[in-house]
């Protein structure tokens, strides 16, 4: 499936051009040595990709960039087998030094070699136990989190980032403005995922990394998924969808929707859960911290009454990970900065009846912020 | 597009009888405990659905099987928006007690108030660094790897499992005999790999994990996968494909097929592959070593001249994960138990020219073993 989708990927480069990683990799070995660090140690995930723009997904065998904060060259470690996977990686064209190992040979003796001694290293967060633990084991020490290390580095999207964005924006409001064709009464919520699916695909994603379609009750559930729950006349939709578009950016976009003319009451409420959505958009700049873009949103909530059924928090950043830092959370001071992507998402479930979330991702921009997600935000009425 | 796969998931059930899963709990206690363990941490991944049935695949925030070594009952931490991921597992009707958490609370907190002070834990292979490092701060150690713990108990499969490796390798077994309407001159690899990705689902998997389409030069690299080269009339083409079928176990199945007939010095060639992989599965029985099995494939390729050809180890096992123990590998000195599952899969690899493989997934057996593959093993002719 991953190999299936991988071809169908579009035409779009599947990384940048490799100025970008050299000037990332720069950044990194020196946020590294600022932060007392000997080096960072990334095996295959997200930070891979963003460092050296590597999709490399090996598991079992490791596949390691080791980045020295001493301003040495970055080199990679990885079962010989699988040299192939850097060939759409920067890595070549960085001429950065490859180590390859076959079966026998103590692949953490490889990345040690390439260390001082007894070394102070950060481990990208993807890294599994696996891995982990015979590094930690050599080193003698538990390892910090490279995503400490890298966080502001990560957070703060540069202008191709964010354009990768405004294109995973645009696909998948093109999906959401199809969403007639499929939502109607009669249909599991697993058929409309299907197309929904399909059109993902269709619009440019390279895959649909999730589809959450929660009709009536199961909208009350945020981490409903999907269902064969027929679909009713009548029924609130929460529509949660989004994969990423090349080279490798996320979008995610929720709407709400309804089959046939909604009640009064429900009608309020979203309206009163749209109003949330635009004040926390709206709290959205430079200087001000995440958790206050949280309590925009739940203090609108809170004043109609609807502080309790707003179960979770407003958002989180997307980029390469669909969830990322920041996190748009109460306890989350970190201060906005232009670059940063997030989504912002309040919802209202109740449960056994039905639920509605607004989502959005936005950029912040140098006096507010940027919504990647155009289509209305109130509740869109369906044929019934 | 995982949502939807796991909708298409067909009639079998997606887990065993909960009892599996409580002698499996009961077990694995029982060999924590003889390891001088205080306990287990198991988060999503093959550990956690071997033990407890879940397909929960949560990363960012902390799901985690507690399994203290003590006897007294596991129980599960979880983030209270993910508590319906629990419902297609056995942990409602095992009467697990189940600690959900909000954002704010410290689950490592709460994972630490299930175990005994500074315990010794193992944790699951597959815990990323984001949760590994924080919990190994709080113990003060680096933990065990719960792999080597469950080795014994995850490699030795029960009849359930066995008959479920038997199933999912009749429907590869399906995919391979129609591989004739798809693979023919003028198409591409990626043409051929979406309706081998078709078939897959069609044959009953859940999902197409992996599918190796290496036609002339690229079948001289094992770890290609798929690419847009135009296949021709006289190549040879490695096909190795496979995927779970319910409740998880995989399929692994590599042919080699030709398109028109074959130069007699390839086809001598995969004539030697045809018996090394042969004298492998002969081989195979209980009291043997896992790294004699690997000699067995290799003495045969050797003694032809083919020793440097065979770059790979001759195989893994098989069950929960594509990947896992026994390896079938120099070195690997397990000995050969009835109930163990592992791929057979020698291959031969002419840079730039061609390559073959042959891979049959085997079951130990009480005086040898049994293939769950039954399609013939020469190089198979087609239309060129």
């Amino acid at each position: 499936m991953s190999s299936h989708s991988a071809v169908s990927a579009g035409s779009e480069a599947s990384r940048f051009p490799t100025s970008v990683y050299a000037d990332r990799l720069a950044r990194a070995a020196q946020i590294a040595q600022r932060s007392g660090l000997d080096g960072l140690l990334v095996t295959p995930g997200p930070d891979l990709r963003y460092l050296v723009g590597s999709r490399a997904d090996s598991f079992e065998r490791l596949t390691c960039l080791v980045v020295p904060a001493d301003g040495n060259p970055p080199s990679v470690v990885l079962p010989r087998l699988e040299l192939a996977s850097l060939s759409d990686s920067a890595v070549g064209e960085l001429n950065l030094p490859v180590h390859d190992w076959v079966d026998g040979v103590d692949p953490y003796e490889l990345v040690s070699s390439l260390l001082p001694e007894t070394p102070r290293v950060a481990v990208t967060d993807a890294m599994p136990a696996l891995h982990l633990v015979p590094l930690a084991r050599r080193f003698g020490a538990v390892p910090a989190l490279a995503t400490d290390v890298l966080r502001e580095l990560r957070m703060i999207k540069d202008d191709a980032e964010i354009e990768a964005l405004r294109r995973a924006g645009a696909a998948i409001d093109r999906v959401h403005a199809r969403m007639g064709e499929w939502l109607r009464p009669g249909r599991t919520e697993a058929d409309v995922a299907a197309d929904i699916t399909a059109a993902i695909l269709a619009e440019g994603h390279t895959e649909a990394a999730f589809v959450i379609v929660g009709s009536g009750p199961h909208g009350a559930d945020p981490h409903h998924e999907v269902s064969d729950r027929v679909i009713e006349s009548g029924d609130i939709v929460v529509i949660d969808i989004g994969g990423p578009v090349e080279p490798g950016y996320n979008s995610d976009s929720t709407r709400t929707y309804v089959l046939g003319e909604p009640d009064p009451q429900v009608a309020d409420q979203v309206a009163v859960l749209e109003a949330a959505q635009r004040a926390a958009v709206d709290a959205v700049r430079p200087g001000v911290t995440a958790e206050s873009v949280d309590a925009a949103a739940r203090d609108v909530l809170a004043d109609a009454g609807l502080a309790d059924v707003f179960v979770h928090r407003t958002g989180h950043g997307i980029g390469l990970s669909v969830h990322e830092e920041p996190y748009i959370v109460a306890g989350n001071t970190v201060v906005l900065t232009p670059g940063m992507a997030f989504s912002v998402e309040p919802g209202i479930y109740f449960r056994g009846r039905w639920g509605a979330r607004i989502e959005d991702i936005v950029v912040v921009t140098a006096d507010g912020c940027e919504s990647v997600n155009k289509r209305p935000h109130g509740l869109t009425v369906l044929p019934g």
